[in-house]
């Protein structure tokens, strides 16, 4: 057996999110449920993270185990063969036998893509609010980000993790085809995070919050002080970094 | 009363084509509905065209008669709040009381869009056919519509039309965005044509068909000749055009 990284963008639309949970289909399930058929063997996989429902990966990597000898060029394109039209394979490497999509990743970089026109032809791959923002003052508050660690004030209340602390490295919006995108990339993420911290950068971009405000809504460490959240439309994960050494090499 | 043309773009996937008929929602009956609650009176319009059921519009043209007083931008914001997401109105114009959306037409552009890889996030604006395709060789078939005024080999049998005769002015591919895009202008267009003729020209791509076989199809004036009309989900009718004489100067 050897270990490999599959890495592959679905369209979030359909599914209930990437972990595989009792009340509807999701990510992970039908992922499984395709190499375990093309592969003949039940195959497991262990993906870098969760996408919530609705959201999208543009880039999303997860770990399998199979036997030696695998054809992934020739296994990629059966399983884009195989899969519906909105989840699609990108590629499949070899890693080290102890590589963990999960606790290997150092960096994951999530977009979260606005639109101020409505686009009928990104209805569900983008969040449609019409404004007018301040994005100026959005991203004074953004880069407040990158000043503090806890974020418990943007976390999902409730949820098992033993700390609510991330680095966040970048955290700022900028134009890109007609769209305005928030780009954020950090360590780690809480659940709802990214949509929590966007929700109420719109609030700031708004007026209806200072600088100041946001940097005392972190400071509170209480999620009912934030904005609410962003709809889950706009968000794709778009980079799951690692470092070169889990990588196998021939 | 006095006459407008309505500038819209619509994702055409829900729908049963442009054109109002009993089996079926469409573009025009959701308009024609829509202006006349917002404008409190019953308002009928009368496209640039009809599009098929699937078909999409990044700019479809239609004129209406309404009261002396409209202010258009108001109404634009309005009807854009009551609309479905995937109906956006660009901008409404007054126009000559004579002009006509359809009859006053000089030309209009349609883009067929095609990926060769899947993706997860165009899979009702795209076709995904996988290829390889030789793209030089259907533009040099492309070229030679410029040639030929009768196109009863690309149209759909039984319409009601009385010639089957276009001009075509402009007919490649080229790249944009990762996409392969088919750009045709002509003065009319047959019912089905564009399709048809891109699904000739993928035949021509995939070897099947030499550019000396696709000019005997075209001469041939039998729809039986020619290939399989292309999916309706990479279809956009992109721009109608007008001579500028029919807008109103104030």
């Amino acid at each position: 057996m050897k270990r490999y990284f599959i890495y592959l963008a679905y369209k979030g639309t359909a599914y209930k999110g990437w972990q595989t949970q009792p009340n509807g289909i999701t990510i992970q399930e039908v992922l499984e449920k395709a190499l375990s058929t093309v592969l003949r063997t039940t195959i497991s996989i262990v993906g870098a993270g969760r996408t919530d429902a609705g959201v999208h990966a543009s880039q999303m990597v997860a770990h399998f185990d199979a036997g030696p000898d695998l054809e992934t060029t020739a296994l990629v394109r059966k399983l884009n063969s195989f899969l519906p039209q909105d989840i699609a394979i990108q590629h499949i490497v070899e890693v080290k036998a102890t590589a963990h999509a999960r606790f290997d990743a150092i960096g994951r970089v999530y977009e979260y893509r606005l639109t101020l026109n409505k686009n009928p032809f990104m209805t569900e791959t983008t969040a449609y609010i019409p404004g007018p923002f301040d994005f100026d003052k959005m991203n004074a508050a953004a880069e407040k980000l990158l000043h503090y660690t806890d974020f418990t004030s943007f976390s999902k209340l409730h949820t098992d993790v033993k700390t609510n602390n991330c680095t966040i490295r970048t955290a700022h919006w900028s134009q890109r085809g007609g769209l305005w995108i928030f780009t954020i990339e950090a360590d780690r993420f809480l659940r709802n995070m990214v949509r929590a911290i966007v929700g109420t950068l719109l609030d700031v971009g708004r007026g209806k919050l200072s600088v100041d405000d946001f940097c005392h809504i972190i400071e509170a460490k209480d999620r009912c002080r934030a904005g609410t959240s962003a709809p889950a439309s706009g968000l794709f994960l778009t980079e799951v970094r690692y470092p070169k050494e889990i990588f196998a090499t021939d």
